[in-house]
């Protein structure tokens, strides 16, 4: 029987009219809107997508959104500057630096400058820490988002093996922690692939939930996978297509058509996780919110 | 053949040696004593021992050290308190708060109170997220000790499939995720098992290097155990011994005269893993003067 295939693309829009509804909800007991500000600094195609969709998608929330474009030249203590005054900004609850950055900025050093309530990517070390211990932060958006698909899927991982593929600070570390963790739509037996694992298939073929984040074209196929498992797949990357308009098109880590006759339940690509990404993000900014007019409420 | 057995009493004086001789170089050449300050809440008789034995190593070692033993009754606030004032005390480059805590007092807290660049446990959640990353930051000692006695064995698990039972804060999650940078002495495949796995012994099977860390006595017996394999057993645990003058005996997580003869290398208990964490700490605390150090130099 083939799979189940998972909607990214109509889950994440639930995910955007909840959060919608909040914050409209929040509005109206503080007059205070979600507010987000993205840094772009250079001119990658890519990340102009990315930022572009991102704002797009304040725009449909009613989130207050800013974007600085900060030529590719920009120093370091120039972008510091940017993101303190962003920190001290009250009219943002949200900083995001689309990455990757120019490569004579120190990332570390500018993804610490952000004050961790503002760190709405989750990937300041404090909320890396905070994810690991187990306490309350913001969730990176790829992987919460790959946990938000399986809860509305209905698939639990509790008691499962879960495999990931791929140890990124983006997307493998933190969704093995995530799913690591002795709590709800969790508590999976986790293990964690990538390029030193000496037989690949060896571990897919044991997972219930396989989760790819190589950034790998369709690397994983059917006969590495466990009959009846759950396949997500996070990879997005172009490859040739002379048959399509634009003369490429996107595929994911996983080839699809093999994998989807022998899974239970498959992400497609694009459509499946990708949208989460963004969903994810604007519950962290309404969750900033949130945080930042309670800490201010304490303070005063 | 029975195994090797990894002597970590020997392998940690080694260790606590090495660091001796460089805090005796620091001294020379700046003046200054490493500094730990151990903070004692409460008559547990286990903690009141392990501060004891931790005082001990850094008499041998030579470093300055002061312990607060506080009442069971302190506050959290009278906590918090000390914990400012030693921040801000220039001898003391180390803060170690022994646990567990009173159940009045928010662990979490009191943790993150300590001044991260103190935190010779590295258990505050900003070193617990620079570990995951892959930064530079003080690794939890139990974990970085079981790291240590790997490499000093010459057993690297790069490659290898690593399977830890038990996913605690202080042992389980560090060590999984140390154990799977991109590193040397790392690069593992590790899967993480815990009270939610389904079949414990189809994971423990599968180890090239098995730790376990779940305060169960003997849990692991030689039939869980691949033929070869290497068992590093951090459990510590006291179980009834008539036959022993005090009446009890210590004993590990693992099953050692079953799992030493299957496994190719195995560490005992006691004289395994356990004074390899006091070591760490040593360490731990003499890199934190060194960093303060260059902290001071940086603002003069
Ligand atoms: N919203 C979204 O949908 C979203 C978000 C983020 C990323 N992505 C996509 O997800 C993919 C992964 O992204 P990322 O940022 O995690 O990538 P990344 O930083 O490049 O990491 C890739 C990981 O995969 C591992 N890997 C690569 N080739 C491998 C092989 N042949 N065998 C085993 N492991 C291998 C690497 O191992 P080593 O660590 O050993 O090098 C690394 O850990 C990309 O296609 C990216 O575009 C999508
Ligand atoms: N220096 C040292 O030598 C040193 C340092 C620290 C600890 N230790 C010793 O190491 C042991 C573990 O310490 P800890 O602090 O990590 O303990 P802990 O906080 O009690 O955690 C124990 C872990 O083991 C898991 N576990 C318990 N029973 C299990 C079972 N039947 N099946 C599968 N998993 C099980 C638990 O799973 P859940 O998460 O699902 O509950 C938990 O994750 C103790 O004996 C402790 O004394 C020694």
């Amino acid at each position: 029987m083939p799979a189940q295939i998972i909607n990214g693309k109509k889950i994440s829009e639930e995910i955007k009219q909840e959060v919608k509804k909040q914050a409209e909800a929040l509005y109206k007991e503080t007059g205070i809107v979600p507010g987000l500000a993205f840094i772009l600094v250079g001119d990658n195609p890519a990340s102009k997508v990315y930022v572009t969709m991102k704002g797009k998608a304040c725009e449909e929330l009613g989130f207050y959104s800013i974007t600085l474009k900060l030529p590719a030249e920009t120093t370091e203590e120039e972008l510091l500057q940017k993101i303190q005054n962003l920190n001290s900004d009250p009219k943002i609850h949200g900083i995001l630096v689309q990455l990757p950055l120019p490569s004579h900025i120190n990332e570390q050093k500018i993804l610490q400058a952000i004050d961790p309530i503002k760190d709405v990517d989750g990937f300041h070390p404090v909320n890396v820490g905070k994810l690991v211990i187990g306490l309350e932060t913001y969730l990176p958006c790829t992987p919460a988002g790959i946990q938000e698909l399986l809860k509305r899927s209905g698939i639990n991982p509790s008691g499962k093996h879960v495999v990931v593929l791929g140890r990124s600070n983006i997307v493998g570390k933190p969704i093995a922690n995530i799913l690591l963790q002795k709590k709800e739509w969790a508590n999976a037996t986790v293990t964690i692939c990538h390029t030193g694992t000496k037989d690949i298939s060896y571990f897919t073929k044991q997972a219930d939930i396989l989760i790819v984040a190589m950034g790998k074209p369709e690397f994983v196929k059917g006969d590495m996978i466990k009959p009846g498992a759950v396949v997500i797949d996070v990879g997005v990357n172009r490859v040739d297509d002379p048959s399509s308009e634009k003369g490429y098109k996107l595929v994911g880590d996983v080839h699809f058509e093999s994998a989807y006759e022998v899974a239970s339940a498959i992400t497609p690509v694009p459509g499946g996780v990708g949208p989460m990404t963004i969903a994810m993000l604007m519950k962290n900014t309404l969750q900033a919110a949130i945080n930042q007019i309670a800490v201010k409420q304490l303070s005063n």
